[in-house]
């Protein structure tokens, strides 16, 4: 019986994401999900992220948390379309939570939309938002051991990204070792080493989304 | 129906629980339930522990992840009783976990009971394990919202801990914002400033471990 409820419930989130998918191919927007643990930099990089595509790329945001409204003040100084998504208890988000959010966000006036998922690296994975790419984010001042302790992130990944690299020459922090997990459990995956708060890679990473938002655009 | 199979997987757990909490008492262990985001130190805050604890205390870890082994391996050279939880794609501990790992520990010759949960500061919050507290843990290299950002944890904790204080010169963290955001949200909940590596403040929260572990002894 437990196990019917989780597969209805899978079933149905992965039916709106299917409408969440389509509404958006319609209007051309590459949506990222983005996935990283609390503190890893998510909202650092999308401010970041926001500054440097100005007049290159409209973007929008939906950020989810499970309470206050910090992430969107913090981010509305930097984009135009930010949507605040508070689950409560609730440790990721769901397609339905995308659905409302997408009903409050000018799609027509969007080319990239990057959903920025509860702080989890766990959760979050096994629920589809209607998104393009799974993007995960990993901080080297949270250990080497992570990508083998969270496979499943690295495993659905389209881009890891590796931020905090100004916090390296303070850590224990072995890139080989971390470089080497996940080349073993997803060997396709590229892995972007970031620093969002001082640049590095920053351009690499607008690149990667530019690129994609243009052949989005064209399909 | 999704409702009333959350209630009764919540149940069973409160019932396993409580046989987990019936059978460490009568072994006079006190147990602590160590939540906290995957990276913010659990793992080397407990090898130091361990260290700190030898002839003062009769250790015990039992320590979750999704999968791996590592976190056993690295604590079973500062630990002799070491049992790692893996989870497969679980978010959290459950009592059931905890009652399996204790078969494997020989509770007759322990004092502490330390259960390292699954990295994820969300999940874990809402499952009772059998333990005597809850210590939630954050790490400054995480930035000064998470309290607010997770203010479960926060409620239920009898002591936060915040690690990384040798990171604290690089990175941009208030900790007047950190403890003012917690002493709202919990005002007798005490916060301890910790560095597992350099070792500040360690004698304080082994000590802290120590006294409520005689408390427990002579009960």
């Amino acid at each position: 019986m437990n196990i019917s409820v989780v597969e209805n419930v899978l079933k149905l989130n992965d039916e709106l994401a299917a409408v969440n998918r389509g509404k958006l191919k319609d209007h051309r927007i590459y949506t990222v999900n983005l996935i990283g643990a609390p503190g890893c930099g998510k909202t650092s990089l999308l401010e970041s992220t926001a500054t440097l595509l100005k007049n290159k790329l409209r973007l929008a945001i939906i950020v989810g948390d499970l309470t206050t409204q910090r992430d969107a003040d913090r981010m509305a100084l930097y984009c135009n379309h930010v949507v605040q998504v508070n689950t409560g208890k609730g440790c990721h988000l769901e397609a339905n939570h995308v659905r409302t959010a997408m009903e409050r966000l000018p799609l027509k006036e969007i080319d990239l939309l990057i959903i920025e998922n509860v702080g989890n690296l766990i959760c979050p994975v096994g629920f589809d938002l209607g998104q393009d790419v799974k993007v995960g984010m990993f901080s080297a001042a949270e250990g080497d051991d992570k990508a083998a302790k969270h496979p499943y992130i690295v495993q659905e990944a389209g881009l890891l990204l590796l931020n905090k690299m100004d916090l390296l020459p303070y850590v224990n922090f072995r890139q080989e070792i971390f470089r080497a997990d996940i080349h073993r459990i997803n060997p396709k995956v590229d892995i972007l080493d970031i620093s969002a708060t001082r640049g590095d890679n920053m351009a690499a990473w607008t690149n990667w989304l530019c690129a994609r938002a243009a052949k989005s655009a064209t399909q």
